[in-house]
């Protein structure tokens, strides 16, 4: 048996955030809402002892050679001590035989990727066509690829930026000025950057909501992604409650783990809201964004699927271009 | 970030069925028992177009310096293209960082030793202190497995085995007579060799029962490992209520996947016989066996904690060794 090793450098050679990432990610939800993708629940193995969790993650979207397993770990203790708090792999098997066919030591590369991704569809479905500003609160990994992935979808001139940390919002801002071609603002309060935003994009790991409903504005998508846990939250649930178009990434997950199960809880939606996912608007069988002043709202959890579409197209490319080490066992 | 890729060739080095892996698996068992491991639920891909399956295992116990996580596929259909129906890996994940710290690319073989080995535990606190005969049903790969590893446990001279296939019992017998040095006897049925045997060990895929109450005998001790999924079966209900003295690896798995969830569903037993884990009688908080007329079953469904426990096994030798290949990622 062959089982194909590629490593974060060349899977970084293989896969990009670009409009064949988009794609497939795109095709990935579509996939899930339509009922054409084996998803189990995701399997948390927390390590309390050191403030860390492993999460596997899998799907097997129906119809594809490949099915992925993703094993992802957080331990935030790490960064007092100057490493890394998150790794991870993703292990490709065969759907016709069950063989492994290449173990992706990515680091959570690819994670981040289809993560960013997630958001850009979003915006692409949700918010209004023609954006001047885009928000982002949070200065980390994820402030970074959700900025570039929205570049694919609209094209903004402006950023405002709002973290906790000065230092880590002048490095942001100083990577992403090479990197985008846009103005980047320091904002003084996430307030300021709701209230001038066309586009909002929360990307923090904050166990208290902040976003306050009386921020919003007509014509403001808000895209949260930071929440993917049940203790954690960004938005306050009347957020949710002013929203004309609320839209997730997986209605099952999302009640469960995202912002919708605070709403829920506090009562401000409920189970038989209106509520659709990101799947059903991509395949057209549920409206996007309807007119320039709604106010949407996506709650990104992260699905399975995600990172089977992006690891396939990874694994695809890698063989093609001959990349990675091919292990006989 | 460096990780070990160990192949199945280089772990067959590292680890054997023998007393120091038995050992580490005892220890694994009462981890378990005594609350001090983390198991969460198994995962399961169903990829029903293909008869095939992906399980995902995982534990971590607590004070070890790692955890993993197994992949393991069966895809039956495989059998009918010459293709083995197996396959798998295990991910050694650092409990104290979250780091990948080795992928064991072990086919599956890990998970054949430690199954092999949780047999003879079984054996070990649960069949006679002195036995002649020996019985397996089935003569697959786990056959083999078992009956290795009871040697380590108890010193059996004769070997009654029963395949449905008459060609692998051919090359079971002839496989066997070379690693083990005992005296092997096709048996011409299931009965013959429960009838005539001190210890059994059920290892087939059956899914309707077949091994029924009237062969038991006294001092027999029975393994039912075949069963690890709702809808396979290969007792009788009634064994279950002769047995004087049932045990299992976990109860909550076994009154889910194993023997006993059939023994309830026929009322047989109910959730509050007396049922022991394995692990609460190596730690010696209950009794094994208490006399040699008593009738013991143990039902074994495969824990996660006998992964963690192999695969670290099989890692520190691996690193103490300089086996495997560092990857920098």
């Amino acid at each position: 048996m062959n089982i194909r090793i590629v490593t974060e450098e060349e899977l970084r050679r293989c896969v990009e955030m670009d409009n064949e990432s988009l794609e497939a990610v795109e095709q990935s939800f579509v996939s899930l809402s339509k009922g054409e993708a084996t998803v189990p629940p995701i399997m948390r193995i927390p390590v309390p002892e050191r403030t860390g969790e492993v999460d596997v993650k899998s799907a097997h979207i129906h119809g594809l050679e490949s099915l992925t397993i993703k094993v992802a770990s957080g331990f935030y203790e790490n960064l007092q001590r100057g490493l890394p708090s998150s790794c991870g792999l993703m292990v490709i098997v065969s759907a016709e035989t069950g063989f492994i066919q290449a173990v992706l030591l990515d680091n959570g590369y690819l994670t981040d990727v289809r993560t960013g991704l997630a958001g850009a569809i979003a915006a692409k479905y949700l918010a209004k066509d023609s954006i001047g500003t885009a928000g982002v609160i949070g200065s980390g990994a994820q402030a970074r690829y959700q900025m570039r992935a929205l570049k694919l979808v609209r094209d903004y001139r402006r950023l405002l930026v709002y973290g906790i940390v000065p230092e880590e919002v002048d490095r942001y801002i100083s990577d992403m000025s090479s990197v985008l071609s846009v103005e980047i603002f320091r904002a003084k309060s996430a307030e300021e950057v709701v209230r001038n935003s066309d586009v909002v994009v929360t990307t923090t790991p904050s166990r208290t909501a902040y976003l306050r409903p009386e921020w919003l504005h007509p014509g403001l998508h808000i895209t949260a992604m930071g929440t993917d846990a049940e203790d954690k939250q960004e938005l306050f649930p009347e957020v949710l409650g002013r929203a004309d178009r609320l839209v997730c990434d997986r209605k099952s997950q999302c009640l469960r783990l995202g912002e919708l199960h605070h709403g829920i809880e506090a009562k401000v939606i409920s189970c038989d809201s209106r509520l659709d996912e990101l799947g059903e608007i991509i395949a057209g069988n549920k409206p996007g964004r309807e007119s320039d002043e709604q106010i949407t709202v996506c709650d990104l959890t992260g699905v399975g699927v995600q990172d089977t579409a992006i690891a396939l197209l990874a694994y695809n490319k890698a063989v093609e271009k001959g990349v990675g080490l091919n292990i006989e066992t």
